[in-house]
């Protein structure tokens, strides 16, 4: 039997004293309609859903931790829900149980410009933070692909197209207000910009995917606004190239703000999406934050470069609403492969390797997407060494879901073989767990299993996802 | 009684077994010898030593794992020794056991130039990895004041004068080779810049002092040298001023690479140490890496800035060997007042607050050093909103201690009310325990101990320090 045939064999009925009293609690916001539990048992991935047993709207932590507290009497299985955007499965209530859906904390809890930090409920999503601090002069720079909560971006390790220079969830999250999993609240950090008190209960809980606690606060890093933005778009005869280019900008130390990588197949799909006339080759998108000369130094320095890795044109995008355009259809890229094929699914997938290794480990990925004669592209935050293959499958063909499912294997062992990691920001929810082991070994997986245990010894925080019980 | 006496009264001798097992082992490299256990039982807090019941000397990661496994058969405390440096109490054997020093495993293991990372064994000491990388273009920028251990900075969490730049050891380390306590040997990452696979058991490690497992391998990020760096120095009228002025600089988003603050009696201590003759007032010493033109920029940010704070001078120091100067003195700071004041001992502290909190902190902090007559220097990291303050007592007089102890208790109480932590770098130890419930309450506490408990069950791992058990 595979792991999810097991986990959820392992599903009980939801109690219906639990029932009642949620329904008594939380009135209009409990419910068990089965719209909103299929709403709440799929994530962006290509599982089929798994309904959780009811639904549950939170508005405040001390709400969070009295559902964690009635379920934890009962056993019962707890899942966080943001927005929905995770790629691995993470949310699907494999074993039924009660999701609590945060969307409604999405409150700022509090703006310390002159410190360049916020706290904000987990439902506050980083557009809502973005819009928030407008008249600020600062920002909050992580941004995966969708419009994610703070508390999902925590709870994934999310990072996005600045990580190369701004960091992840990791380096930018201060602390983080939790709910354990027998229903207390902790404060896992101060706005200290630094710390050596005690175990990093932060990074213990971002990245944990809401199987050792519920995240309901975060605060994170800001950063001024730079004086300066340009961005700046390329194409090149062939990936290596571009990736080639990548890799001596980041040997030299350029402090790029981003820079992404995209194949033909992904300029076609935003070429269509968002109505551009990209050349359908690969591609490179960079941008640069800093002063007026800064911004053009770091510009020049990267044309160099890039001309010599043979880049065809190098294009200034200045005006804002120009770059704009670009980094709206940088976003867009996922959904405008999705569009390319109606009714398909996408398997989409991630890894992240040591830069130097990246343009070996995409040309030998991209070799085996062609072999498989699959409909893909291949994108990515390439900076960091991080790309995304993304798979249209037809949901009922299911050798081309093995064949996707090939790929993205052979692609994860290939990054391990090369020191790199089976998930640079997608996580592994359900999906990469046997990759997990085969990335750490059976002894690493161990130790993460006894954290499990030890933090959630009923097995009711998000069962059945990252490590096997 | 006491936490200490608590603990040493679980003080057990050595089995007789063990010690003829280890002797027939590791021959030389096991030693009871007094001179040998009384130097490893001490490190630069003003706590008396605290002997071990012997010292090995490891050389690869299999004789740690060997020598933790026959230690835990016998419920035997395991001490990781690497330069013994730390501040806060953090090697002391407590209940005794066997201290494993681990200096002689000092080989590189591999560095990766093309990458930006570099692999060494627990050993290797930060300028000794400096000095091995001199001909590649890269710097490991992370410099506690000490020579210290990679290691050992990993297991405190270190930091100093570039995190406000380069970040700590916990962005910088990107994975461990770490000894658990049934001897088992696992690796916690991979060399990738980012991952979202599972739970961050680097930053679990990263930080726990040796009380969760033995770090015998640490991977960490490279930096290209800048190509351009340059120091400067202003003296100011007032603490108040000075501390302004840097914080002013950080809500600009000034990316200095070094911002240190010493106080009067700082500089008055490095004047006499290293022979210098800067103004015997607050003084901040700037770095700034970048391009030519970058650092010239930011240089002229800083000085209006700091001109604006009434600042008395603005000199800058472009020449490599005055650079050094400068930054050797300040390194030196902590002996250079130690030299002040012969046969007295430092209490050492350090705290951590977000910036615009910063002036009031220090300022209200020195207020009680005079209050309370003590010899005694602030210095800090003030980028960061870290400071430290040096108190030379001597060690007969208990009522000078006890003012001495005052004041940091006021100072971490104090800092913990701005949302601050009351340990930026140094670390908890022993020294800090109770100044750790205090920051995270009680049930935060319970998470940290749960962890503990769950990865070493028979309590041998460095034990007493951080939570009690």
């Amino acid at each position: 039997m595979n792991h999810i045939a097991t986990a959820q064999s392992l599903k009980k009925p939801l109690p219906a004293t639990l029932q009642t009293e949620l329904k008594s609690l939380f009135g209009l916001r409990f419910s068990t309609a089965h719209a909103m539990r299929e709403h709440h048992g799929r994530d962006e991935s290509s599982y089929d859903p798994m309904l959780p047993d009811g639904v549950v709207f939170a508005c405040s932590t001390e709400e969070v931790a009295l559902i964690v507290k009635l379920c934890a009497r009962e056993g019962v299985p707890v899942i966080p829900y943001g927005t929905g955007t995770s790629l691995e499965g993470h949310i699907l209530a494999l074993q039924g149980g009660i999701t609590i859906d945060l969307s409604q904390m999405n409150a700022m809890v509090a703006v310390h410009q002159e410190d360049l930090t916020a706290t904000v409920q987990a439902g506050v999503t980083r557009k809502q933070l973005n819009q928030e601090l407008k008249d600020t002069g600062l920002f909050f720079p992580i941004d995966p692909g969708a419009d994610a909560s703070l508390g999902g971006m925590a709870a994934t390790r999310a990072s996005g197209t600045n990580a190369v220079r701004y960091g992840t969830m990791r380096e930018n999250t201060l602390a983080l207000t939790v709910v354990t999993a027998d229903g207390r609240i902790i404060k896992t950090g101060t706005r200290a910009k630094k710390s050596s008190a005690g175990y990093d209960l932060t990074r213990l809980f971002v990245g944990s995917e809401g199987t050792l606690g519920i995240i309901t606060e975060v605060t994170v890093k800001l950063y001024p606004q730079p004086e300066a933005i340009s961005a700046a778009i390329c194409s090149f005869g062939s990936i290596g190239a571009a990736v080639n280019a990548v890799i001596e900008t980041i040997q030299m130390g350029i402090p790029v703000a981003r820079v992404e990588f995209l194949d033909a197949n992904g300029v076609k799909a935003i070429n269509a999406h968002d109505k551009l006339n990209l050349p359908e080759q690969p591609l490179l998108l960079f941008e640069f934050h800093g002063s007026e000369h800064g911004v053009k130094e770091q510009a020049e320095a990267v044309q160099a470069i890039t001309t010599e890795h043979g880049a065809l044109g190098f294009e200034w995008a200045t005006k804002p609403e120009d770059r704009t355009r670009l980094w709206t259809a940088r976003h867009n890229a996922y959904f405008a492969l999705l569009k390319a094929r109606p009714g398909a699914r996408a398997i989409s997938t991630d890894c992240c390797v040591p830069i130097s290794r990246l343009a070996e480990c995409i040309l030998a990925t991209r070799a085996d997407c062609e072999d498989h004669k699959l409909i893909y592209s291949i994108i990515g935050h390439v900076g960091d060494g991080n790309f995304h293959v993304q798979m249209l499958i037809d949901p009922n063909d299911h050798a081309e879901i093995a064949s996707a499912e090939g790929v993205n294997s052979r692609m994860v062992t290939r990054a391990l073989g090369m020191d790199g990691t089976c998930t640079g920001e997608h996580g592994i929810g359900l999906h990469k767990m046997d990759f997990l082991i085969e990335e750490h070994g059976e002894d690493a997986i161990d130790i993460m299993r006894t954290l499990k245990h030890a933090l959630d010894p009923g097995n009711i925080m998000n069962p059945g996802k990252i490590v096997r019980w």
